[in-house]
């Protein structure tokens, strides 16, 4: 048995009677039951997956895992691979969207690189867990070797598991990697068994013509590669990437450690499917932060069953709506442990 | 002039130009232009309507006002009117929901008594602006009187300007008063122009017989008083309540100073209909936290064209909702002002 193997068996299904206790006591406060609506939800989720009542959050941390695209030869990106690297630098220097973020949500950023094609600056924040620079072209054959995928997979399990290791409670999922809405669009479209054309996107800002060679690229990625759709590690190795394996890692060694993990933008969405199809128990640990402007993303939440907290419209990824999401979670771990019990407070209970 | 006239004429529409230029800084931010999508919303609009080019929110304030209801005489309510008293006293020890969520998004709570029936503990923080120990029953007559609703606009100014001029520099709204969603629902069905059935929904958790009662009772309100929906105070006088009129007061002083104000649930929204009815340029101060289960409340946004942050399906009032929409104000203040730009950091630009 792999360790990959002995990993999903450790995944199992959270204890739903710890939620009913959870919601028990979020009765007793003073407010009508149930009028906090998805902040008890939150709550009582955070009961239910990590099995601790109260529940609470101490040292939350974002993945931002980096990672390059042969795709973008065939044209799908408004912006030049560079910029993958250019990010890793700016997240390191702590000027990115997600830096700001998670400063706002007081929570850590792990930053690694997966796969980044360029040469990235050395810096002792950044983890290095690069299995090649750059995936293959996927519209002229799979994107990586079945080791490859592994490897990648295996990495973020490490990732994670040394950031738990640490004590940290809750994650989140961020991405850099131009081209990345291609794979994230191939492998919805696989996994949900949707159209191309319905879960294809403008990504960072494509036009209409660029648009339609990006939803042509996949249909012949799609053919070329014939990824098996019952087979997780398949997908992921024919159309997805080195950083989206990395998340899958990530999720994996989240749910066994009973972790909650805030799965953010279309692509951390793709690894969830991934993650999902190699053991569906993962399902149970996951939080959807935001429905990003992608397309594919509201079809990969349906298929999760997954219903996200922000309505923002946000779409740049890096793990932006996780750090927010954090922010409410945080505010529903604060209701359940702060709040006046009816009895405490000598408030009236309901008379009908 | 009276007083309420001279502050609805300082109330201009903001500065479109001041949002341009607030757009013009966020696309220098390193991340696609737009992809932060209602984040840089947000921040445009602080930019927009406070005049001050970066943003910045110093000293938040939540108003929670409290008042009672003589229509809860005709059993649309599952909470005892004792519960309103109860509650402020919870609010006053830092117990309840918006005590919380408050704290934790950095914020003041002002507590007012507008019009609590019953008796409310003696508190240095309580403010009173008591017009009325609760309303008259208004399916039988007049909620109160058009010197009443003055004078809680004008509580609600005074209130509203005390605190701007202390510095607080966004404005949320919350209430308490049981049986208030009634009357919600029957200023919203007048100002809307929609059925009363439409808009009424199970305020803190009736049955399917109270819920029919509660549409009933609103019709013949409407029936006896005719409030006339293009008269704010009017509509105010006859099916409102003291805390809503402290509410719309508190609206139109944060308009008339240039404040974002944070319309909280489907209470405040009535107020903010009532404000915008008495003055069309308040609209453009407002900003949506969250829409709750409250059916009307959703009725309420689309005719003010608010869209809401938020998808919590919270139905608590109180500010709660506009507590947590502060922390992403917060949020887009700091994306505004602490993300590097392309040029500070190196980043490729797009190429198409």
């Amino acid at each position: 048995m792999s360790d990959l193997q002995k990993l999903l068996s450790r995944i199992a299904p959270p204890d739903a009677a710890l939620g009913e206790r959870a919601q028990a006591h979020l009765d007793q406060l003073t407010k009508p039951p149930g009028s906090l609506g998805r902040l008890e939800e939150l709550a009582r989720r955070l009961v239910e997956i990590t099995g601790q009542e109260p529940p609470r959050v101490r040292r939350p941390v974002i993945f931002t895992l980096a990672g390059d695209h042969g795709v973008v030869a065939e044209g799908v990106s408004a912006y030049p691979q560079v910029v993958t690297a250019q990010m890793v630098e700016n997240f390191l220097r702590g000027g990115a969207a997600v830096n700001v973020l998670a400063r706002h949500a007081g929570c850590r950023v792990v930053i690694a690189d997966f796969g980044v094609a360029g040469p990235v600056p050395s810096h002792p924040a950044l983890v290095i867990r690069k299995v090649a620079p750059g995936t293959q072209n996927f519209s002229r054959g799979p994107a990586m070797t079945l080791d490859q995928a592994v490897e990648a997979i295996e990495g973020g399990i490490a990732l994670a598991e040394a950031e738990i290791a640490s004590g940290s409670d809750l994650i989140g999922l961020g991405e850099m990697g131009i081209g990345n809405t291609t794979a994230a669009s191939a492998i919805t479209a696989v996994l949900t068994g949707t159209p191309v054309e319905a879960v294809t996107g403008r990504g960072t800002g494509i036009d209409e013509a660029a648009w339609e060679r990006k939803v042509a690229v996949i249909r012949r990625a799609l053919t070329v590669n014939r990824p098996d759709p019952a087979d997780g590690l398949d997908v992921l190795a024919k159309v997805g990437g080195f950083e989206i394996g990395g998340l899958v890692g990530v999720i994996l060694a989240g749910a066994a450690a009973r972790i909650p993990v805030v799965v953010d933008g279309f692509i951390a969405g793709a690894a969830a499917l991934i993650a999902v199809r190699l053991k569906a128990e993962t399902r149970h640990f996951l939080l959807a932060s935001h429905c990003s402007a992608e397309p594919g993303h509201r079809v990969l939440l349906d298929h999760l069953a997954l219903r996200p907290y922000l309505d923002l419209q946000m779409r740049l990824g890096e793990g932006t709506g996780a750090a927010l999401a954090f922010t409410l979670i945080q505010a529903a771990v604060k209701i359940y442990t702060e709040m006046a019990t009816f009895k405490s407070a000598g408030v009236s209970r309901r008379q009908t």
